[in-house]
């Protein structure tokens, strides 16, 4: 009793004998700061994944991308692709969309790319024939209402764009896979198309960026920070003078490190999607990667979901392969919470949860996956998982005291290079 | 076919028969601007239930309710309580909380506050009884955290909260309602004691404020909006030149009125909670009508759910009765999409859709409902729902044009003066 109540004690005060030993080891910060500065310099240097395309590797001939068009030129797509119908039709070979396939089997993990990408599969939809009448019948409609939007030149969601016509969609899965087909028809990305996905994300920290025209200083946004904007087409103007980017799963950890301004001790830019992460964060954070030539750290929870979220921002879902070009970041370092912090920093039993039977499987499944396999270290770490069967959250870490995140165990993960 | 074919061009374009006699209804915006001012005025008289306190109607000793109150008054009211229980133990008279009730039973409709509060029912917590030992020591565990908090000055989730004694709260419903229980034990709002929920929300338009000591430009947050911030008690310094909030149910309704920048056209402020509306809305929505006393007039879907979402941030929730004064907006506005609408503006039937047993279900419940039945134009419009069994979302209206919603349907509304 007198022990368990010594433990209790020492779960509460930051500053005694569990974690004292972490606390001791932290050098002053400008320490910290130059090792970051190191780690900056050497990562941004062109690494052999972010720089190389499909035509570098000989196969653009046999892989199919696609990529940002303008407007005019989406335009201009949709109407030689319909002129073309027309002439078809005219010359009596009928009506039928080239579409190229999405399916698994015509996905390509490239590990010289370090992303799944879409092979050249394609399949004829003809409007001629009983089976795919109503699927060509949905294109073409898409294909109307894209060509209005660019005309337009407005946003809307997906879920708009299945009210134009509910009778003919049926349901939204209807319109909004015909969307995808109809960015792999055109070779463009669907924020080409100017529909977006509802807006989940936000930044905070060092990053100034013009949003549709107003400039955002993301270190003047309090602790609500600035939500991600639906449309990266309209952001742009991107400056900091942040040493790396911090990419947060959840925003219970994000709240914490908004509100101490951990970005002002160590500049960094905060960013997260609140769990999965949608295609308006996923476009941002790369940007930011792109433009301001950050290193990326991800801190997710220590559980399988983590793992494929931080592989969902680097290497892409595979049901947007089509897109993985545009809508993946190379090089995100894992930071943590890893599986192997959890005796490292004495993460508490009580704090640690039991795998389910569906967790172990998903982490089994995962080291099949070739973005895992391709870094060795994450396969030590995700191996270390499925045999303790352990998750943790990153909240586990409140255990230790509410700010022993953004005191203790981020500063000294940075000070040790701690990240694979 | 013909008959067909025509009518799929009506829902495409903006400009012809289906819509041309509501544009045509349309006044210059300067009539439009002068029937919202002239509404202002009036709505922000002293109203009824804005004003009146469980005080002035005699309620204040039969009812309970929960203030804000500062850090230090938590503290304070903490080590009172605690020393209060020791010397009840010293006094041999044991260790007992004395709970306010949180069940249904101990809930009640005030019509002339138009919100639920609690009624004065409590329960005693003995720590010497096997049945409520547990909850005793939990409650006893939350109060020492939250006197931390007080004591650093920092903000934590209801998840961090959970975290720091895995063992002993087990899973995170309790550990969550035993808070509830503490901000009704101590008469604050949760928000006083520095444990916040996870922010959603997202705001636009013509509003000025401080988040945590930085000012913020509504007008100036492009497309995305500014994130509300997650502690109400950090915000402040509200200006406005708005003539209305606008309080949308739904994200792409937002998205759209963000691009469009409606609130450069009819001066007002766009807020949503993106679906279920969270605490951290809610207090920024009271917030808002408190201080630049403005209409709030509400957009949501015209289904059971639709008028559910707008009796929260009316009436405030059952689960947080106990803290409905800080919780609600009073006199919110049923702008659309109203049952009646679907034929009024003739929402083609396709994008109507059937309701559901459950959803039907629903329906008749809120009838029952007091904050219903005390507003007949509701009770009016809910019975016709129920009766034609048929729902339709903001976004139906995009049927008529991706824009019609912020061009049409909107000024046209608030032309008419068209709410409930």
């Amino acid at each position: 009793m007198a022990d368990k109540r010594k433990r209790r004690r020492s779960e509460l005060n930051p500053d005694d004998e569990a974690q004292l030993p972490f606390k001791n080891r932290l050098k002053p910060d400008s320490a910290i700061l130059q090792i970051i500065k190191e780690f900056g310099d050497c990562s941004t240097a062109p690494s052999s994944s972010s720089s190389k395309t499909l035509e570098d590797l000989g196969l653009s001939s046999t892989c199919r991308e696609v990529t940002d068009l303008s407007l005019s030129s989406v335009q201009s797509t949709i109407e030689s692709l319909i002129l073309k119908i027309a002439r078809s039709i005219l010359s009596g070979n009928g009506f039928a969309f080239d579409v190229p396939s999405r399916s698994a089997a015509n996905q390509l993990y490239v590990p010289e790319l370090d992303r799944i990408v879409l092979k050249d599969k394609t399949a004829l939809r003809p409007y001629a024939n009983i089976s795919t009448v109503r699927k060509s019948t949905i294109t073409t409609r898409i294909l109307q209402l894209v060509h209005q939007l660019c005309m337009k030149n407005i946003h809307v969601t997906k879920r708009d764009l299945f009210y134009t016509d509910v009778k003919l969609f049926q349901d939204q899965t209807q319109s909004d896979s015909v969307l995808d087909d109809v960015s792999c028809i055109l070779g463009c990305t669907r924020s080409s198309l100017n529909v977006i996905a509802a807006e989940k994300g936000v930044v905070v920290g060092r990053l100034i960026f013009s949003d549709n025209g107003d400039m955002i200083d993301c270190t003047k946004m309090g602790m609500g920070g600035k939500a991600i904007p639906p449309n990266i087409d309209r952001v742009g103007d991107m400056q900091s003078d942040a040493l790396f980017i911090l990419l947060v799963e959840k925003d219970a950890a994000y709240i914490r490190l908004a509100e101490d301004r951990f970005y002002n001790r160590f500049p960094c830019i905060i960013v997260t999607a609140k769990g999965q992460p949608d295609v308006a964060t996923r476009l941002f954070l790369r940007k930011m990667k792109m433009e301001l030539k950050l290193p990326v750290l991800a801190l997710v929870d220590s559980d399988p979901y983590g793992l494929k979220i931080l592989s969902v921002y680097g290497c892409g879902s595979k049901n947007m392969s089509y897109d993985s070009a545009n809508l993946t970041t190379p090089d995100i370092k894992w930071l943590g919470i890893r599986p192997s912090d959890l005796d490292k920093y004495k993460i508490p039993e009580q704090c640690r949860l039991p795998m389910t039977e569906q967790d172990i499987k998903t982490g089994k499944d995962l080291l099949e996956e070739d973005f895992v396999k391709k870094n060795p270290g994450w396969v030590e770490e995700l191996t270390l998982m499925v045999k303790t069967k352990q998750k943790a959250e990153i909240q586990a870490l409140s255990s230790f005291g509410f700010q022993y995140l953004s005191e203790v165990y981020l500063p000294l993960k940075l000070q040790q290079k701690d990240w694979l």
